[in-house]
């Protein structure tokens, strides 16, 4: 391959390499097809990806991405300011987004407690989570980390911190999910959902 | 989802989501992922591609991409400047090298003909490669276009153009995969690889 490679290209194959998911071979097509863009297309690309550093920051209020100080969904009065959901990350609030059923505001932590990875408490975005608290007449947190080892440690250790302050703190339902095959369940899964089961 | 679309962040999803193979879900995830890198990559990341398309451009002998006038290979000592293998796309190129088996030169059309599409052999570099043909002391020519309908037109048009000047046309084997299982290959290809039999 040596006597081929073409330094720029190259280069470009190796940032798409970078990102999560794309291999090799996929960089190598990806690359291609910018190269084959027309070149205002290219610009805007590259543009985007700079601008998207530039202009995006946390929200003052609850760390979720935005381009002004406060996100729209802390600034928005058609928003229930007194439930707090806890996510881990935008992607996450993004998607309870997209269920259009939820209300109320958000609090991102940026991560999840781990230690095995060196994350601790400081590292996220707890105080910004207390402040607040303190200033704000909120009635419920929901816990809405991944149910995952980590997400589950940072959903226990914010409990311990907040039930002491009077606020109603609940967690996402565990159970089936929905269309999914019971066959196919896994066995924790199921026992959640036997546990957490509902009356008809 | 509406309430949480951060304009510059929305932008750069929309530029993933241009890519091949890269879906809503991936653009997101690629977009977050860039958003998270440090200021200083997504900026090597936002030139990269930016410098791939103002350096690269087509080798003036072979067509093939390269940041010089002429490719490494078109200008290499050691390889055999009297045989030219015919390929569809640069990525054919760099597949044909990491044989490292071959020791020739490449011509890339930058297509094949497909009426379908548009595409006649005027949009592809056929005339570069007749005029190597007459500046030079070509041997043999190679077609290794795609076993596709368009790839197979391509290599007929380029072999009933060339043969008349009295130049060695061949064309890359039909066969069986290696590794691959006869049970699964399909009926042509077998055909051709029984058609295409070689002594033991």
């Amino acid at each position: 391959m040596a006597s081929y490679s073409v330094a720029p290209l190259q280069k470009l194959i190796e940032q798409f390499e970078k990102l999560p998911g794309i291999g090799a071979k996929t960089a190598q097509r990806l690359a291609y097809f910018v190269l084959n863009m027309p070149k205002t297309e290219a610009e805007e690309f590259s543009k985007a990806i700079i601008d998207a550093h530039e202009k995006i920051k946390y929200c003052s209020i609850c760390c979720n991405f935005t381009d002004k100080d406060k996100c729209p969904v802390c600034t928005s009065a058609s928003r229930d300011h007194s439930v707090i959901c806890v996510v881990e990350t935008p992607r996450d609030a993004m998607a309870m987004e997209s269920t259009n059923e939820y209300r109320g505001t958000y609090h991102v932590l940026h991560g999840a407690i781990s230690p095995l990875n060196g994350v601790g408490p400081d590292q996220l975005k707890i105080k910004e989570l207390l402040a607040r608290l303190n200033n704000q007449e909120v009635k419920e947190v929901i816990m809405a980390t991944n149910p995952t080892v980590e997400g589950e440690a940072t959903a226990m250790y914010l409990t311990r911190l907040l039930k002491p302050l009077g606020i109603k703190v609940t967690r996402l339902a565990y159970g089936i999910p929905v269309g999914g095959d019971l066959e196919y369940a896994d066995e924790v899964t199921l026992a959640r959902a036997l546990e957490g089961r509902t009356d008809l």
